[in-house]
Order: structure tokens, then C-alpha cells, then sequence
């Protein structure tokens, strides 16, 4: 079986390396799904003045150092999507496509995701909506697939799940060269709504309609109680305390996720309160 | 009269200097209480290794980058000690020493004071003793004063003092050469205790005791509610809510103040968080 980490930390933006950082101080085992360019929105930011230390410095630039920080540190990022997490009692489950990794406990720091879920999206999840098309690409063999792809890790997934559909439509959300394999069917229109009866039937898009068993929408981030179901949300953030403890036990959340202002510091404060109170809960475990 | 700020910092750490950084973005008018080399606490730090893009930074290059942040955005710090704020409704006067400023809003950035208060100290404020000499001298012409000095300022008040008063006794509590007036005395001792009936008669000492009429404790930084009264405390921190925002209107704190832990990037994300929420106020005003 895999082996179990202390902390187990879900984005690389700020907030998330901060964590990092303070919980590789304290020796803590310590994982962090994100990519390697840390955080998008940071990375292409033109100028950052608020940022003590670095006036004017370009996003790219700030990447580049806070990437240092963490070579010198010995701290890796795992580039891997965590599709879903759950509360097993004395530790979490984190479900990453096939992969399962465990933790003590959990800081999340997905950031916020903008843009609001299809119409029909709630409704049918998990009766033919998904987030992870690898994951339940089984239930879809010789049947009619569509993948609403954000990035390139949903390319990724559409071919794999090409092998096994009867037909797979893409519907790229991004701008990018697509490596799709050659019997998936790219559309470039706008989805609108997800119909059904019991479960998913069609995807209606501005221009046209698909008829599809399933629609994967493969986004950046998933929303937090779709990622830890039983996660307390308040509006459209996490509810955390000062402490940065959310309603589980052993699950810490920081950053963007957790409410405005959407600031670097303030995510970085936070992922530092967020990793000392993890250490200190692993400490008196 | 002088003019009025919109945000008036007292403290130039890392939450003072983040909160005027933010502010000046924000293109507000704001002024910085503190001293020219930030923050002693992280100036004698020999390494960090969380603030990151600084892996293992010494705390006096860490505060030199941080000098160099101000001086790129024009900010300056004001080095004077601010020894009493009054809530006038609508703005904030700030007493320092014989002169006064006010200003819109307030952030409090002032750190923790290590030690506790002396014996007798809170029993006898306003009744002999005091935290700023310079202010309260004309009562004490003809008079005994002690000073009780951490500080090279500390130094300074004696020296303003023993114009006035018949006799000065200064006990040194940091190691440094004291360059005081020759009709001043140095007792090398350890207070104990501020004795008196209805107001302050003697000051107890380790090996000794001095008849005195008053004593001054001349601190590096005011307990918070001695500085603003009014100012609502949580066991020995300011209470503040997500936003910053203590119970005065207008008024916020961050940092080490504010509570635990006492680290630089919690401080500086709280610093943030302070200005702008204090910048929004403004503009609602």
C-alpha cells in the first residue's frame, strides 16, 4: 500500500508552497499536488508591487524565485490532479485517478475557481456528469462520451478514454494545440446545458446539440465540496477559523479558497498558520 | 494644524511595512511609525528559511530588501514613538511626544512586548508613573523623576527632563553606552516594584530603593490598550475579526499584536489584509 504522509497539500499556488515550506521546517512528510509552474494566475501576472522584497517583479520572475525557495528546500510538486478526498477518521483518502495516497491531515489551497457550473451540472453528477474521465472511463466503454477540457491534462484524459468510448467529442476551453488522438471529434462551441431525464442524454451548445452518455468537465480546480464532501462552505469559499481549520478534523484550508481579498500575502500568511496548526494536530496525534 | 493622513501605522515590521506598501498602491496618504531599521526582532534574525524567495536570508538582508521595497515606492518611515492615541470619532489623533497627527484610520502594527508590567506599574499609571517623559515633564519641575530606559529615546527623554526636574535617577535596561547629562544618575539595578499611597512615593529595586515622585517606563513598544484607550484586548492581544478590524471603527491591527504565531508572512498577510480593508473604509467615508 502506498505509504502515508503527514501533510498532504492540494495546490502550488502561494498559499499551498508556504505550507510547504514551514511543514518541511518542522520534518514533517510532507506532498504537494499542483504543477510546476506553481500557480497560473501568478505566473502571468505583468507587475507585482505588493509583494515586500521584489518591487515591480514580473509574475514569471516571482515564480522563478519562489521555484529556488523550494529546489533549495528539497520540496517537490507533485504534478497530479486530486480528483476527490475522504475523510477516513484518523486520516484522508486522495483519490488521484487510479492512485490512492494517504494523509494525516490536509490543507487545501485549490484557489477559486471563476465561472459558474453549467446549467444542469449539479443536477447530474454522477449520473453521467464527472470530473475525473480516466476515473470512470470503465462505466463508458462502446458509449458516447464528451470531455469539456480546460488544459492539457484533459487531453490527456480524453485519449485515454478514446480507447475504450464508441465516440469521444472534445470540446477545447482553451487556447492550445490539441494532441488528440485521431478518433476523438473536436468542437469549437459553447456548452450551455447538460438534459436528461434520469440521467444524461444530450449537451445542448450555442450552435449545436451532442447526444452523449456522458459529460466529463475537466476544470482547473473542482469546486471544495465536490473535492471533500462534508467540507462547511460559507457563500463560495471554505469556512475556516483563525486557526485555519475547517470543519473536518485535521483538514486546513488557505488562500483564495478560503475568501477574499485575493492577495499573495495574505494566501502565504495563511498557508503558514494553516501548516504550523497541521503540525502542531500531527504533534499531539 | 497639521495635516491629516488617511492611514496612520504605528509599527515598521513586517505587518506595518506591508500594510503601507498596500496602502501607497492604493494611492492613499499614509504615514509610518517605527524605526528606519524596520523591525529589531527580524534585523537580529540569523536565518530564515519561510519567507519565501529568500531561502536562509539573514534577518538584516532581509530587512535591507525590504528598506530597498520602501525606498522604490517613496515611502519613508517617520522615526518618532508614538505615546498615545484618542479615537475623535470621525479621525484619530496621534500624540507624539509634544506634537500631534491625525489620521482617517489607524493600523496598529506594534508587535508584542516581551516582559510583563512591573509591580505597582498599572496600579500607579497616571499617578506618577507614565510612558512618555517628554510629554509629562512640566509636572514634574523641581521634582524627583526615575526612568526605567530601554532604549537609546529613553536616553533622550532623561536628558529633556533633567532641564526641569530637580533629579534624575536612569536605570539602564539594555547594554550600550548612555551618553546622559552629568547631573543625571545611573542606578545599575533591577526595578521591582512602584511603591506608593495615593500616588507613586518609591521605586523598589533589587539592592536598593530611591524616593521619587515619578516613574517613567520607557519601553520599545506601549501595551495596546495603554496606547489607545477604548481598544478592546483578547488575553494579551488585540482583538481583531477576519477583516482586521478591532472594536474601534476605523481602527485595525495586525501582526504580532493581534496574536500567534509570530511569524513574518502571517503578519505581512495580515498587514495586507488591515490596509485594505482600511483603504475601503476610506472610500465609503
Amino acid at each position: 500500500m502506498s505509504e502515508r504522509y503527514d501533510i498532504a497539500i492540494v495546490g502550488s499556488g502561494p498559499a499551498g508552497i508556504t505550507a510547504a515550506v514551514n511543514a518541511t521546517i518542522r520534518n514533517k512528510k510532507v506532498i504537494v499536488f499542483g504543477n510546476k509552474d506553481l500557480s497560473k494566475k501568478l505566473y502571468k501576472a505583468p507587475k507585482i508591487d505588493n509583494y515586500i522584497g521584489f518591487p515591480g517583479v514580473t509574475g514569471k520572475n516571482l515564480v522563478k524565485e519562489f521555484q529556488n525557495h523550494l529546489k533549495e528546500m528539497d520540496i517537490e510538486i507533485t504534478e497530479k490532479k486530486v480528483d476527490s478526498i475522504y475523510n477516513m477518521g484518523d486520516y484522508y483518502s486522495l483519490m488521484v485517478n487510479n492512485e490512492m495516497y494517504e494523509s494525516k491531515t490536509l490543507i487545501l489551497a485549490t484557489g477559486v475557481q471563476f465561472g459558474k457550473p453549467f446549467k444542469g451540472e449539479k443536477e447530474f453528477l454522477g449520473r453521467g456528469v464527472g470530473y475525473c474521465a480516466t476515473c470512470d472511463a470503465p462505466l463508458y466503454k462502446n458509449k458516447i462520451v464528451t470531455i469539456i477540457g480546460y488544459n492539457k491534462e484533459a487531453v490527456e484524459e480524453a485519449n485515454y478514454v478514446s480507447e475504450l468510448a464508441s465516440r469521444v467529442y472534445f470540446i477545447p476551453m482553451f487556447k492550445n494545440k490539441h494532441k488528440l488522438n485521431d478518433n476523438i471529434e473536436i468542437i469549437k462551441d459553447v456548452p450551455i446545458e447538460i438534459i436528461g431525464n434520469t440521467k444524461v442524454e444530450k449537451l445542448l451548445l450555442k450552435d449545436t446539440e451532442i447526444v452523449t452518455d456522458g459529460v466529463f468537465i475537466l476544470r482547473d480546480s473542482i469546486a471544495p465540496d465536490q473535492l471533500v464532501p462534508g467540507i462547511e462552505i460559507e457563500g463560495s469559499h471554505i469556512k475556516v477559523n483563525k486557526n485555519m481549520e475547517t470543519n473536518l478534523k485535521g483538514c486546513y484550508a488557505s488562500g483564495d479558497c478560503v475568501g477574499k481579498p485575493y492577495q499573495y500575502l495574505k494566501s502565504m500568511g495563511e498557508g503558514q498558520v494553516a501548516a504550523l496548526n497541521a503540525v502542531s494536530y500531527i504533534d499531539n496525534l
